[in-house]
């Protein structure tokens, strides 16, 4: 299978990981729903409201017998009784007559609309003078208003947040069909790598930084995840292990492998994935800086990202083409439709290399009045610092010879927060 | 206790939450950590790399053999060996020599720089050609270039993100101190509430829908969280429940009571919490819309939010008061620095009123030019179906009377992914 160097270009990788179906579907329950995409779409299986509820506090009237009423002319009504919460009223709305209801309290019979209470004074016990008209249906709920039985209220492929899990509790859906999140298994290789737990580390060794950064990373998505150590540059025991990760109970559907970024390291890392059953190698090199040396495959219908060793390079890697990646084997859909960015001025030339995409890593500062504007992170690229001095990153497209002083840019922000 | 009741401008309301201080701070490890504050400043334990590495694929050598080499007047080296990734090297580089070495390398004595691969040109097994000059240090990171041992790598309040772990990580760093999450309670009160699980529903109830909207959301931000189900407007059992819920063990940091935003209702709230021991009653009442009956409370050190009733009101309450409180006692500061938000352009007017701020639900679409414009989701406000057909929120401040067509406004979006 072994291929030649296939450097592709980042946009070409987006269409590439787009073409991926979704995993399987598992039902979950409601309350653990957000963040997961639905498989099936949603029909509501009843009308919400059920019963005419009140919007507001005020008394519950018949509109016709409003009309005409103005703080000049105010009209007095009967005051009949009042709609106690959670159960239905026993007494009907006559002409002329009102019932003193609250916000979500049942519409006796006979009423057609709530006029609110601060339009109503109390004359005495039984009577109120209201100071303008309602027109039907006014401050109520129909049966049905909000959602009607039958109607889709989510597709297939929607993500679910907070306000939809509060409609299906309203609606008594307990539990729901949502796709499965991936299984990631993570290996790091290379001869020089130790465990990051490692105290004294000896000469020409360094500590693991892909395999810790990429777990918190995904663990904090919620995706479950086995991480199966280092293992040093040998084939066998490489192929071995990547064949466990991938087929064994429990078998993972991606295999995220932080290999060396030497150009002998990759070779290394085909090698074994040419070797995995029904292997295809799909690309090998990205045209991004940093970020290159990335490699691609399939085994069936698993996937297995071969990610550089840089850690600058593997953590843009996996957020920019892993993460999306993922979001597609779980069902997610034009992900990037409404991507949210922070807009900030350049205050220097962002140059780039046309053919080639650039992540520059940017910090954010204020300037004194209170705009924002971006600046480089200086300093060697590999030097991890620069990702954790950056507060995000700015993308020159591939087609692009870079931005001018200036110019507003797109800051891909790091931190997660809403 | 029990006071007037006082109306905050929103504004305000962010101002009293920022006073709050942090909750106890707790050891975690490092793998935990994405999404945490650090409640102490990290000093670097080590010097990052911890020897001269090697950034490139290429040869090692004395920058001062190079000077002068060019394409058309290369120079010869004499390869004297090659680095073994993750040992150091026994030889040393001496003058008019070369050693090869991968990415990652550790740097053999007697060289200060690293050429690349593509300058080089294998003219037999023992030498080779170099077509251009490298500068001391090029291609290299020396001891402590990338982080000096005993800097401070990040200060207390930093949120913890995966590059930082991947940071700690190669510094050896295993476990960290972060400010501890707020412990929360929900109590859904109302006598008209069953729960969300009650699949035939007698006339006049409706399902709890903000216990289960809340809970989801606060577990998938990942709150330790306890449900105290719904009690019916009982004041000694609400007030019962609600010392349970702060006190008992594990006690609460925080109780959120989801109650009836109607009047009465209010008052009964402001009833029971005016009984809990230390009791003092915040505010009563916030100046937007929807939301505006929203009580924040104290007992002792503990907090208490009485939210709306209506969904729709509870929900945005959640999102705009109660999670940055939550956020503030967990240690994180200045979160409204980069809102990441999503320019779009109004359609229409938003007109608002002065002296109140306005969340406006909207949908977002793309027009033929792939601009993103915003379109008002239109229903009565009390609809929980207005939320779920939004893409997210327009915010309207308190003294502004709104937007006109045709202005960019910033959108809020609902969606929490990247």
């Amino acid at each position: 299978m072994m291929e030649f160097f296939k450097v592709v270009e980042a946009e070409k990788v987006l269409k590439i990981i787009a073409e991926f179906d979704p995993l399987g579907t598992e039902e979950i329950c409601r309350d653990f729903a957000c963040g997961r995409i639905l498989s099936c779409q949603i029909n509501s299986p009843e009308n919400l409201p059920h019963f005419p509820r009140s919007t507001m506090d005020g008394y519950a009237v018949r509109s016709q017998d409003t009309y005409g009423a103005s703080e000049g002319l105010p009209l007095m009504l009967n005051v009949t009784g009042r709609v106690s919460m959670g159960t239905p009223c026993t007494i009907e709305v006559k002409p002329g007559e009102a019932i003193a209801i609250t916000t979500g309290g049942m519409l006796p019979k006979g009423a057609d609309a709530v006029i609110m209470e601060e339009y109503c004074h109390l004359l005495d016990e039984e009577t109120i003078e209201i100071t303008r008209s309602v027109t039907p249906w006014e401050n109520v709920l129909r049966p049905g208003e909000d959602v009607k039985k039958g109607c889709a209220i989510f597709p297939r492929g929607h993500l679910v947040r907070f306000q939809d899990v509060g409609l299906m509790a309203a609606l008594g859906i307990e539990s729901i069909e949502v796709f499965r999140k991936p299984r990631i298994a993570i290996i790091s290789t290379g001869d020089e790598i130790v465990p990051s737990g490692t105290r004294k580390i000896p000469q020409g060794k360094v500590r693991d930084v892909n395999g810790p950064s990429i777990y918190s990373r995904l663990i904090s998505l919620g995706y479950p995840i086995e991480r199966f150590g280092i293992v040093p540059d040998d084939e066998r025991r490489l192929l071995e292990l990547c064949k466990e990760a991938l087929f064994k109970d429990p078998p993972s559907d991606v295999l995220l492998l932080s290999g060396g970024s030497s150009i002998g390291m990759r070779d290394f890392t085909v090698k074994v994935i040419s070797k995995l059953p029904d292997s295809n190698l799909v690309f090998h090199g990205i045209a991004i800086k940093p970020g290159k040396p990335t490699i691609f495959a399939t085994s069936g219908k698993k996937a297995i990202w071969g990610l550089p060793g840089h850690p600058v390079s593997s953590m843009i890697v996996m957020l920019f083409f892993v993460e999306p990646f993922l979001h597609i084997l779980e069902g997610l859909k034009q992900e990037e439709k409404f991507r949210r960015t922070i807009r900030a001025e350049l205050r220097v030339n962002l140059p780039s290399v046309h053919g080639r995409l650039d992540f520059i890593r940017v910090k954010l500062h204020r300037d004194e009045k209170g705009g924002l504007f971006a600046e480089p992170v200086y300093g060697k690229s590999a030097m991890i610092s620069t990702m954790t001095e950056a507060d995000g990153l700015v993308i020159i497209p591939t087609h692009s010879e870079g931005f001018e002083q200036g110019t507003e840019v797109d800051v891909l922000p790091f931190h997660l927060n809403p």
